[in-house]
C-alpha cells in the first residue's frame, strides 16, 4: 500500500507531480443519496410535473460543481473535462433520491474528484431546494461507484 | 406545511426575496462522517504526528468551502459569515473521522447551506487526500444538526 | 451632467466610494432579447414539454450570473442580493424570446449592473444551449428598465 | 438539422462528451453594440485623451470575461484559451460603439461563447462606468460573426 | 501582547468570530514596490503615451484582486468593501515603480489583507506585462502604511 | 530587446497568442521573503509544535493561489498545472520567513506568474495569520529563482 503522496519530505501539502503521467482517457462514476420526509419527497415529484423542477435546478449545480472541484479540494489538478452526465432515480429502500453522475475526461490523472464533487453538490442545491420544508434531510452514501484509465488501475465497487 | 418558496408562479427557480427579514445572529451546527479502512485512518493519524496534516488541509477547505456556498449552491444568498469552526474526531461505531462545522453570521438569512457545504468540502478533501490509498471510504450522515435565529425557529435534531 | 465618477484625479479607475452612502432598498428590473430562427425557438418550446428545458437553465445561469457581477464588472461593488427573479416570453414583434430579471438589495448602491449582467447571462446560455442548431441567433436590445433606490433617483424607461 | 444536443434521455442537462473530438485549432469572433447619447461618447473619447480610459477598463474586463466562460454559462467546457484580441471603434449608424473580440484555442470544442461571453462583459463594464451620466443605454446587436475549426465546419454571418 | 487567534483549542485554523464587534469605518492603506531594469521602465512610462498603458491594466487588477481577498486568503471575512483606490509613482531611491492602494469599508473587521492582496497583484501583473523584456524584476517592500477604525486601535507605520 | 507583446497596435491589452507554440515542460521556481519581529516568528514556530500551524495554512493558500492565477493577472493564459511544490525556511540575515515555490506544467506557455502568485498568496496569508500580534511586517524580495523550458530560453538569477 503506498503511503499519502499528497505531502512533500518536509510533510507539507502539495500538488503531486503529474507531468510524466500518460494522457489516458479517464472515466468516473459516483453516487450519493439524500434521504426525507415522504412529503418532501412529493413536493420534489409534483413540482416537476406542475411547477417547479427541483432537479433541474440541481443537475445545472452539479456540472457547475464539478467544473470547481479544483476551485474548492485544494490539491485537485485543473483539468479539462470533456464530458459530464447527471442522473436521478427514487430510493428503493429509504424514502429520497438517489444522484449518479459521470464524469469523462482525457488527462493525466482521474475525474474522482469531480464526479465526488458534483454528486455532492447536487445533493447540497436538493437540501437547499427543501429546506423549507424538511431541514431533517440527511446526505448519506456518497462514494465512488467505478472509475476506469489511469495507472492506478480500474476500480470498480 | 409551506410550499417550495424557491420557484415563481410560473415555475421558475428564483432567489427568494428576503429584504423585509430581521438581522438577526444566525448560527447553524453540521456534521458528517467518513467511513474507511483501519490503515487510511492510521496514516492519518500518523501523519499528523510525523509529516503530513490531512486534517490541517481538510479544515482550510472546509473554511474556503463556506465562502463559497453561493457560487456552489444556485439560490443561496451571498452573506458576510462572521466566524467559522471546524473540529475533527474518531468515529466510534465504525472506522473513520466525524467533522463538524459551526458557523455563525448576523444577517437576514440562515447560514445551514454553509455549514452543510463545509462538511462536505472537508470529507472530500480527506477523501482526495487517502484516495491513493483507499478508493472506496464513503461520506455519510451528513446532516445539519442544529440552528438558531430567523423566523422559522430553532431547530435541533 | 456630472462626471464620470469612475476615475481618480490621475486618471486611474477607481471603486467609488460608498462608504457615506445611506442604506436603502434598491430594486433593478433589466431585460433583454435573442432572435432566432423559428425552428430554435420550436426546439426551445418542445423541449420544455417533452425533454429538456433550456430556459430551467438559463434561469439557474441568470440568477448565479447576478451574484458573479462583482467579479465580471472591474468596478462593481460586492453587494448582499437580497433577492433575484428571472421571467422569459416569447417575443411578439420577432421570432425569439424576452428575458427580464429584477434583482433587490439593501445597500449603499445600485443594483442594475447585476440585473444587466443575469439578462445576459441567461441570454448567452440560451445561445449555448441551442447554437448547434442555430449559430445565427443575435441579442438584442439589453437595457435596464426600471431602477428604484438610492440618491441618484428612480429611472423608468 | 440536429436535436439540441445538450441534454440527455431523461431531459436532464449534461456536458456533452467531446472526449472523441479532434483537437483542432479553433477561432471564433463575435461582436456587439452599445448604443447611447452623444455626450456620453464624447465622455469617453474625451477621457481617453484627458483622464480615465473607460476602455481599456473594458478591455481588460472582456478578456477577464472569456476566461470565466465555463463558470457563468452552465453546459461550457472547461479550454486552454491560447489568444484573445479586443477591439474598439465608433458606430456609425447610431451614436455609440462596437466590439469585437477574436478568441482562439487549439482544443475539442468551438470557442463561440468566450468570444460572446467577452463581447458581453466589455459592453456591460462600459455601461457601468458611463451609467452616471446615461442610464439609457442599451445593448444590441451581440452576435457571432465567424467561426472555424471544428466538425460543424465554418461559419461566416 | 495577544496569542494568535485564528486557531482553536485544538489547533484547528478558524475563521475568528467578529459578530460581536462593532460596524465601524474601516480604512486601511498599503503599499510596494517593483524593481526594475531602467529600460523596463521607460518601456512603461513610453507605452502609457503612446500604446498601451501598463498601469491601467494594473489598476484593474488590484481593485479585482482585492475583491477576491476571501478567496485567496483562507481565514479572511467576506467583506462590502465601500471604496478602492490606486495610485503608481515613480521610484526615487531605485529604478521602478510604487503603487498605494487604499480600501474603505463599514464592517466588522478591517481591511489590511485587501489592501495588500490588491498592492500584491497590481505588482504581480506589471511583473506579467514586461517579463518579455525583463525576468529580474523584483517585488520589494509590500507593507501596511495606515489603518484605521477597530477594537485594535490605528496603526500609522 | 523584444517590445511588450501584451498590447495589439491600438494599444490595447490582450492575451498574447500562444496557439503555434510547441508544448514543452516548463518549470518555474519563485521566491519570496516576510520580515517580521522575533516575537512573531517564535509564535509561528510554537504554534507548529504545539497548536496551530500556520504553515499548514500559507502552503494550503501557496497551492490554491497558484490555480488561481489566470483569474488574477488579467493576461494570463489558463493552464493544467500538473505539479505545485512550497517549501519554508528561517531567514538567516534578518528575522522571518522565506518561502520557495515550483511550479510545473506541460503547455504552451511558462509559469512564472503561477510561481509568483503562489509565493505572493503564501507571505500574505502569514501576514494575516499573524497580524494580530505584528502589523508591521513586510514582504520581500518576491522574485523569480529560475525557469526552464520555452522558446524564450532558461533563466536562472
Amino acid at each position: 500500500m503506498s503511503d499519502l503522496t499528497h505531502f512533500d519530505k518536509a510533510g507539507r501539502g502539495r500538488m503531486v507531480d503529474v507531468s510524466d503521467k500518460k494522457i489516458t482517457t479517464r472515466i468516473a462514476m459516483a453516487s450519493g443519496e439524500i434521504h426525507m420526509l415522504e412529503n418532501t419527497l412529493q413536493h420534489i415529484q409534483q413540482g416537476k410535473l406542475k411547477k417547479g423542477d427541483v432537479l433541474a435546478i440541481a443537475d445545472v449545480a452539479a456540472i457547475m460543481g464539478a467544473k470547481k472541484t479544483p476551485d474548492l479540494i485544494p490539491m485537485c489538478h485543473p483539468l479539462m473535462l470533456s464530458g459530464i452526465d447527471v442522473s436521478f432515480s427514487e430510493l428503493t429502500e429509504a424514502c429520497g433520491l438517489k444522484v449518479e453522475v459521470s464524469v469523462k475526461c482525457k488527462g493525466k490523472t482521474g475525474v474522482e474528484m469531480e464526479a465526488l464533487t458534483a454528486v455532492s453538490t447536487a445533493l447540497l442545491t436538493i437540501y437547499d431546494m427543501c429546506k423549507a420544508v424538511d431541514k431533517g434531510m440527511r446526505l448519506n452514501n456518497i462514494q465512488l461507484e467505478e472509475k476506469t484509465g489511469g495507472k492506478s488501475g480500474d476500480f470498480k465497487r
